[in-house]
This record gives structure tokens, sequence and C-alpha cells, in this order.
């Protein structure tokens, strides 16, 4: 049998007629060309439809849609046990699948960016629970679900605002330098979670499940770390060791949930599983629809900035995790649409929010396993020569394993797929299923989500840099060119943000936390140009839409302000010679000084430094997220 | 203050009057010349004494004890927590620490190899345990003080005629094909104990204790291994990941029980500690001495065999510690002498028989990591220059850290001050410290130690090699010109002893164990070089014993079977053409076909293979224990 084929149109990235620059008078100005962003994300993409459906039937797209359910799945049931647990039962297993089957459904079919997948967070669990505590402070705890529901719908108003009023755009400023500190303070955030479903696992009548419990993440955690890992080795036969690392979750997740039902000392424990609930109802004994409408008009409008929070919080989360699901490490072909998705999105929230369930969106560290489980990598062998460096020394031969991506499957048939399992997995026979779990086994998957994202941290990976000795390290880094003090300056801005993040986080202003994050962005665009210079910036960071597919989206990729400072002073200085220093800041930083010390010819320097940047990114892993030493 | 110095003679070892060859008549029979080995180990070695003291004199050796102490005292414990409980405590904390103090102070100040650390191994352990149970099943469990003291005096009387009769000659007949073997036998021993160990710390009226114990051990286990691999990082300063590595036993152990205190869920867990016992007295309501002289005659002479076991288990594994401790990888100056220590041992097993303690024998994986906390190394940068194996490939610098051995610090000191702190840790105020540590904790060095042995075992190194993808192989590898069936062949004959050792230590017939070991070394010799060819042995083989300070005790190196046979045949082809291939193994065998096709110069290959040898050879690492990947 044949399969269908597609042809769909080629893009012309470069030339998108979706832009902002050159535009005159009131053109130039977003807000009064609405739905401009969304009609181009639409009429981009729609082509593509019929080939979305195509590219999905083969053998890639269905070990991609297992190991997509898993790594969406299992993290947000861990989530909701812990919601669960601090909105006495209002957001139950029943409401976490009801909104990531309602968000696949939703994704799978409508959106632009088929690759992104969406489900339930961390932060929307932090973020309901504080709700719930204030709502408690207050002694409105009766009025939750109304509250929340309208906080869900100002949340859905002030999506569809920023999607018709193209606000999407302001992505394209986003940089490693916010984007990695959102992914360590999630990983953060994921890790702490661990802990907690541990100390809850502990009953002051039986202890034994509660060491146990400890006993079971930890082997969990590292049976995951160590088959994801397996992918990366020579071992085996190329698919064999792709699919040990495909299916790392459900081998792992199969074999302990089988080892704690072990009879004897192992089951007696009677250790904390997934509750059982009644498929299709709400956990507490209430309608699906929330009766909004009894909410006094003054909470109505509490719920304002709540919701107003929400969406700075979706905007950025959702849209950095399309982001990373499209990053340039990957090989795609197929148009990004950012305003469109974050519109749809605005409806998950109103539909989410009527109903009562968690709202979904776009998972910040399983979005890249999707496009990277898609993916059709090849392990190629790099064949390089080498020799000490000594006169006479000889020649030797090595062979290396270099894994290049050869095509990725855009499609959206998995997404379509974990739509249909994670529907079967809200009736009544699957959610016997999910009872056999402990709930130890979820303090296992918050370690290796949250690991995945605080070891992989370019944030910890440049401490760590600071602290090797020089010697040692290739002479063609180009951090080498960084004083570490200047290195330990960055970071601490970044650790600022970070700490700052985790700190609100535990307390009842958890719900601010949005605000912590995106006020990095202006920093990075104000501050940041100021205290470093761009040889700094440019080693240190890089903007986090790099991709062509999805600057398209964007208008375009803008320039970084202190390429512009720097050229500005450049100018200056032909133009006055020294005297133009005028900046004290600039002029005062050891690192300017070097940066003209060491680079005579700017040209020169700026194409160099780009080779760099390409031959650092060159190094194509298969997710950043599968786990690092 | 200056410090003293000595100058110890020089040693040609390369003329050393020990030798058997060249012999003749009577002459050459080992057993009619008593005490030569002994007499030339001391003759060789007495010059070095004063050395061995004022060589002692440094921050090194000072380093080197705190780790070997740590090394040698909570595996001992480890072992003895294990025999206690299997012996109804005859042989408890007391008998063990007095017997590693005894070793301790008898090899430090008189043996010939002071870096060869003695102690309680978890094989005597099962030899001691193993005989009460045979005492039991007898009906005379009374008489098994008496009996296992005649076992001893029986070991010592054979002992003293093996090192009289220069039978540790034989030593040099060891290969790597027996040596690591055993070593991974070892290993898998000492995680069956770790297992045990934690099955034990289950109690069915407090099961949170045994899970408790579970996590302890594992993260204990985790905590040393890490440690102890900061080392080989390019972290920090030099001396501060060496001393994280040389201190990763004593760190973790302070945390780790420190942490089992923490009051609340953890103390009231009331896990299993170490007994408290009397300060210089034996576990059980006996006087120090055995009275040995109530054991029937009849069983005095059941203890013969018993004995002969002993002794064997002793000779393979005390001088394969001792050939571990001074392997050519350690730039050792200072000679070995194999027969007088062997002669001590044997004192050791008297004075241990008549008193009822474990025996001590020379540590498999510990003696290594004595010399190795003894050895200066330097991190040494070594730049290698890069391209890839393309016409117009640009090269890239490389800086790497090579480890290099300066020079160890060969002194009987760090030795000495160990025994010291043995006898200290006897007294009743440092039995209390010991009390304070919980059993799980041993259970985690049960699974350091042995993982240690299992992880780096070349039989698994072997076994993963056929697994890997040969073309990411580096093409210099000599194992690649192997067929993997061959080396699967290799493996299989060694898998069969290691095997079959651990399933005859589960039964009453574990004291055999030694004989399946030292059969290894006759299959080796006799039925190897049949089935295997020259090349196939030298690239997986090796003997075990070279380094020429360690020759020298031994009469210098045999000629290997498998040359002897090769050269053999290839005289006969010489002179009447194929006709000449008389053995149906060897003319069968693919190997041996492939090995007359690749090498048509005898000469060319043979150099070629011993450069290689010592390639291999050269990348020093800090010692194979320290816990590899």
């Amino acid at each position: 049998m044949k399969l269908p084929t597609a042809n769909p149109p080629q893009v012309d990235y470069a030339n998108d007629p979706y832009t902002w620059d050159n535009q005159v008078g009131w053109k130039q100005w977003r807000p009064l060309r609405p739905f401009r962003g969304m009609y181009y994300d639409v009429r981009r993409r729609l082509p593509f439809y019929w080939s979305d459906v195509v590219d999905g039937l083969n053998y890639r797209t269905f070990a991609g849609t297992v190991r997509i359910f898993f790594v969406n799945l299992l993290p947000a049931l861990a989530f909701t046990l812990d919601m669960s647990r601090r909105t006495d039962n209002f957001f139950g297993i029943n409401e976490a699948l009801f909104s990531s089957a309602l968000a696949a459904v939703v994704f799978s079919t409508l959106s632009c960016q088929p690759l992104t997948v969406v489900g339930i967070t961390g932060l929307i669990s932090l973020f309901n629970y504080t709700i719930y505590d204030i709502a408690r402070d207050q002694g409105i705890i009766h009025l939750y679900g109304p509250l929340i529901c309208w906080v869900s719908i100002w949340a859905a108003i002030t999506h569809w605002a920023a999607a018709i009023f193209n606000l999407c755009d302001y992505m394209r400023y986003i940089t490693d330098f916010s984007s990695t500190s959102f992914g360590l303070y999630v990983g953060i955030i994921y890790m702490i979670k661990g802990v907690e479903e541990l100390v809850a696992a502990f009953d002051d009548h039986n202890r034994s499940g509660g060491y146990l419990a400890c006993v079971i993440a930890l082997v969990y955690w590292f049976t995951v770390y160590r088959l994801e890992m397996v992918g990366s080795t020579t071992f085996l036969k190329p698919w064999m060791r792709k699919s040990i690392s495909d299916f790392a979750y459900p081998i792992a997740t199969l074999w302990w949930v089988g080892f704690s039902h072990i009879p004897g000392r192992l089951a007696e424990t009677h250790q904390y599983r997934v509750p059982h609930t009644r498929a299709f109802y709400p956990t507490q004994d209430r309608p699906w629809l929330i009766p909004f409408w009894t909410l006094p008009v003054k909470w109505v409008f509490v719920a304002l900035p709540m919701g107003i929070l929400l969406t700075l919080l979706f905007y950025y989360d959702h849209n950095v995790s399309s982001l990373t699901a499209q990053a340039r490490k990957f090989p795609l072909t197929k148009p990004a649409g950012f305003h469109w998705d974050f519109f749809l999105l605005g409806c998950t929230c109103f539909i989410g929010g009527i109903v009562g369930i968690p709202l979904p969106n776009g998972l910040v560290p399983q979005a890249p396993v999707h496009t990277d489980a898609c993916t059709e990598y090849q392990d190629v062998l790099k064949v390089t020569k080498e020799k000490d460096d000594e006169p006479d020394a000889e020649f030797h031969q090595h062979n290396r394993k270099k894994i290049e991506a050869i095509e990725v499957k855009e499609q959206r048939v998995s997404h379509w797929l974990m739509a249909l399992a994670l529907i079967g997995t809200m009736t009544g026979p699957l959610l016997d299923v999910l009872h056999t779990m402990p709930r130890s086994l979820f303090a296992g998957v918050f370690f290796v989500v949250g690991w995945g994202s605080v070891g992989s941290s370019p944030i910890i990976a440049n401490a760590l840099f600071t602290w090797r000795e020089r010697k040692f390290i290739d002479p063609d880094e180009p951090r080498l060119r960084l004083k570490p003090s200047r290195i330990w300056l960055y970071i601490a801005f970044q650790l600022a943000g970070v700490l700052s993040s985790v700190a609100i986080s535990q307390t009842i202003a958890a719900i601010g936390f949005p605000v912590i994050i995106i006020s990095l962005i202006p920093l990075r665009w104000l501050v940041m140009p100021r205290v470093f210079t761009e040889e700094e910036l440019l080693i240190l960071d890089a903007p986090t839409a790099d991709a062509d597919v999805v600057l398209a989206s964007m208008g375009g990729q803008p320039t970084l302000p202190e390429v512009r400072l720097a050229e500005e002073k450049r100018r200056r200085e032909n133009a006055d010679g020294e005297q133009g220093l005028s900046s004290g800041y600039l002029s005062g930083t050891t690192g300017s000084m070097r940066s003209r010390e060491v680079f005579k010819d700017e040209e020169e320097r700026k194409i160099e430094e780009e080779r760099e940047k390409r031959r650092l990114s060159d190094g194509v892993q298969p997710t950043e997220w599968t786990g690092h030493d």
C-alpha cells in the first residue's frame, strides 16, 4: 500500500509579508491593525493542513505518540495530586484529564503549531492553589469555583486581546537570559514538588510507606535517567537504543508500578496511590458548569488582576514552550503561528474556566520532547584525526558518533492520537489502571522532569565553567575570553530573578511570580547592555526565537540593543576619537576595554563571532531535556 | 626543620640473583632449596627500611592514612556485622578490630610490602560462617571455637610451608584471565552482602527502619561515588579535588550518620546500629585463648582440608592484592617480597586462630587504593590537535587533562598510623562512636566497594564492547581485530568460573570456592592456548604480575604458553609448509586463520603488539576502584 502524499507549498521565510519594518504613519502601530498577525498565521499554515495529516502516517509518529503521552500524562497527574491536596479536591484527576484531553483535541486539530504540546503545568497548579489560599484567607472558600472561573474568563479576554492586537510579536525580544532563568525556576519548583510529594507520603501511623516512597522515587528517577541516556551511546543497533530512550517512561513506570505491588513487605506498606474516581464526573459533588453568575460583582473585579497575571504567565510560558518546540536545532520547514495559537489558548481558558478544570498551556520542558520524539535522527560516523601537539607526534584516528537530525515529522497526528489516548484514560477501566500507581512514582516524575531542567541549565553550566581550571579548556571556547567575575555578574542577574521567583512561590504572593519573570525582559533590553559589552552579551546570550519558521510569525528578528549601542559608540569614536565616550558605565567596564584591545577589525570579529555561535549550536543533542550529567 | 633523608640502594631488577632459569640438576627444584625466596625477599628489602620511615613524613602519607583507615575499617565492620549475625556473635566487632589492628601492626612493621593492606575480607566472613553452618549440621556447635582454631593452625602450617618452599613463585603464572574473574566474583559477593544487610534491617514490627535503611544505603553509595569522581574532573584546584576524592568516605560517613540521627521521623525509626560491646573483651563470654587442645582428634583431622582450602584462598587473595597494590601503573621503585609476606601471613593465621578472631589477609579491592592514596599525581595539560578527516578540514586545539603518577610515597608510616588508629578504635570511647553508625550505612559500603569491582570489571567491559556498534570505535582499538564470538567465548570461560563460584558461595560447600578460582590458572595455561590463538590471548589477557619490582621476587616473567605454542607451530610451518599443522584445535579456529592472514611478518607484528599493550596500560587512572560508569 502506498501512503498518500502531500505537496505542501514552499515558504519564503526571509520575505514574509508579515513585517512591521518600513511601515509608516499609523501603520507602524501594532494595536491599530488588529488581527493582522492571526490572519498571516493562518494564511501561512493552512496550506499545510493536509500534509500535517499525511506526514503523520509512519512509525516515528507512533513512537512519538507513546513517548509524549507518558511525558504529558505523568507530570500532569503529579501536579494534580499536589493541586488536589491543596484545593481540597476541587481540582482532581478527572479535571486534569479533562483539561489535558480538551487541550490536546483543540490544539491538535486547530492550532498552527501542532508540535507544541499543551497541558497542565506545575505553574498553573501553583497559581490555582495560591488563589485557593487567598479565598480561604478572605473567607470566601465557598466561592472558589466562581472566583477561579472569573479569573479564567478575564484571562481568556486578555488572551484574545493580546492575540488580536499582535502582541505576541514581542516574543522576539525574549533572549536566553530570561528563558533559561525561567527554565531553571521551573526545574527548581519541580524538584521542590517532588520533595513535597514524598513528605506527603508519610503518615504518622505507618512510616514505612513514606520511606518506601523515597526508595521508589529514587529508583524510578534513576531508571528513567539511565534509560533515556541509552540513546546517546553506541550500544546495540540504532533503532534499539532509540526505542529504549523513546519508551523510557513506559518501561520504568510499568516496572516500578509492578514492583510496588509485590505481595509481602512491599504491598503491605499500604502506599498512597492515585485516588479512585467516578469516570467523567467532577471530583467534588458539583455539576460541570461553574455557576459563575453567582459571584458578587466585587469579587469579579478582584478576579481581573489575577486574570491579567495568569495571562502574563501564559504569554511567557506558552510562547516559550512553542519557541523551544520549534528551536533552530530542529530542521523544521513548516511555519509557526504564535498569534493564532495564543487566541486558541484564550478559548481553552474560557472553556476550562466555566467547567472548572485547571487551565492548560504549553508545557515548558515537555514541548521540545515532542518535537524530539518526532525527529528522525541518524547516528553518523564522524572521523577525526588527532595528534599530540608536538613536532613528531603521530596521528590517531578517532571514530565518533554524531547524532544528526535528518527530518522532523511535522504533523498533527501524534498530538491527535495523544488526545484520543487521554480521552481513553478518562474512562472507568483506565482510571482503575491509574489507581494502581503509587503516588511516590510521581515524586520520581517530578525529579526526572525537574532535574532535566536544572541539570542542563545553562546558568549552572556557566557557573561550573568558571570553576574549571582554565588551562584544561579548549582554546576556542568563547567564554574563555570573558573574565570569570563578568560571567558571575551575569549569573547574578539571572539568579536574582530565579531565586526571588522561587521564594515568592512559597508565599501567598505566589501568583505574582510571572511579573518577576517578565520583568527580566526589559531588564535585559534596558539595563544589561549598559552593564555588559556587546562581546560579553554575544557570548553569554542569544535570542530565544532563532528559527526562521518562528521569526516569520513575529515580524522578523530585532536588532539587539547592545549591538546598536556598540555601533553608535564606534560611530562616535570614529568621528571624535576617544572623546566620544559619553556613557560612564560603558567606558568603565573592563570587558569593554578588552573588547577594544582584542578586536581591531570590527568586520572580522563579527564574522568570527557568528561562526562561533553557529558552531556551538551545531552540536545537536536529541533534546536538552533527556538528562545530563 | 629539615626532614631526615635516606639514600636507599638502587636495585637492578633485571639481573636479580633470585632466579630459577639456567639452574641444573637438583638446583632447579624449588622445594629442594627452602627459604631461598624468603632470604632474597629480605635481602632485597631490608636496606630500604629506614627510607620506608623517612619517606612517610609528608602530607600525602597523612591523607593516605585517613583514606585507607576508612576504606579498611568500614568494609571490615560491614563484613563483621554479617559474620556476627551468622555465627551467633562468635566473631563480633571487637574480634574484627583486634584482627585488623594485629594485621596492621605486623605488616606495617615486619612485611616486605608495607603498601599491601591486610585486613578482614568478605571471603573470610563467608568461610567462617560456612564452617559454622557445618559445625551446626554436625552437632558440634559447642566445638566451633576449637575447630576454627585448628583450621587456622593448619592454615598457618601450610602457609609457612608454601613460603619456605618458594611456592609463591607460581603467582607469576596468574594472568588477568583469572584475576579479573576473581575481582568480579568478589564484587558480586559484596553486592549480595549489601542486599542481605538491607534485608536484615527489616523487622516485622517496624518496617520503616528497613525502608529507611534502603534510602540511606542508596544515598550513601551515591555520595561516595560522586565525591570520588570529583578527582577526575577539572573543577576547582588540583589539591581541592584530590582532597575531596581522598576523603570521600569520611565526608559521606559523617554526613549520613548525622542524618540518621535527626530527631523525629528519622531517629524514631530505631534503625539497627553497630552493637555496643565491652572494650578489649571477646564478644562472647569467653577468654581470648581458644582451648584448642579440647578438640577431639577426629575433628582436628577434619580441620586439615579446611585449613588447606583457607591457604588456597589466601594464597590467591593475598598475593593478588599485593600484585594489584604494586601494579605497573604505579611508578614503584622499592622491591616486593611475596615469600616473606606469605610467611608473615601464616604467623597472623596462627595468632588469629588461637585467640579466635577472623583471619586477616590482603584486601583485594582496597590494597590498590592504599597505593593510589600514597601516589603523588599531577594533572598535566595534554594539548592535541584535531581535525575532521576531510581534505579541507581545519585543526582545532583540544586541551585535556592527563593525570600523571609522579611518584609513590613508598613507606610504612601510613600503614603503621592506621594500625594505631585501629587500636584507638578498640577503646571504649571510640566504640561508642561506632555505635552511632546505622547498619544501613554498611550496606552502602558494600555497594560502593562491590560496584567498584563490578562496574570496572574488564569482563563486563569486554561484553559491552561487543555490543557497541563497531563503526564508532577507534580503529586502533586492538579488540576490533577479534570476532565478537571469540570475545564471547573468552568471556564464557570467565563467567563459568565466576558464576559457579557465586553459586557455590550460597551453599554449604562455600568453603570450596577457592578451588574453582585457583583452577582457572591451569585452565588458562593448559586449555586456553589450544582454544584461542596467540593474538587473541595477547589482546584479551596479560600477566597480572607485570611490574619489575614484583617479578624479581618471583624469579622473573615466564613465557606464556600460547607464545610458545605459536612459535613451535611457526617453526614447524617453516620446516614442512602447511602440513605441519598437527593440532586440530589450533588449525580449526577462525582466529588462527585470521592471524595468519593479517600478519605476514612475525617480527613486525610482535613489536606492534607490544607497543599497543603499553599504550593501553599507559593511561594511568588513579585507581580502578574509584568507580566507573
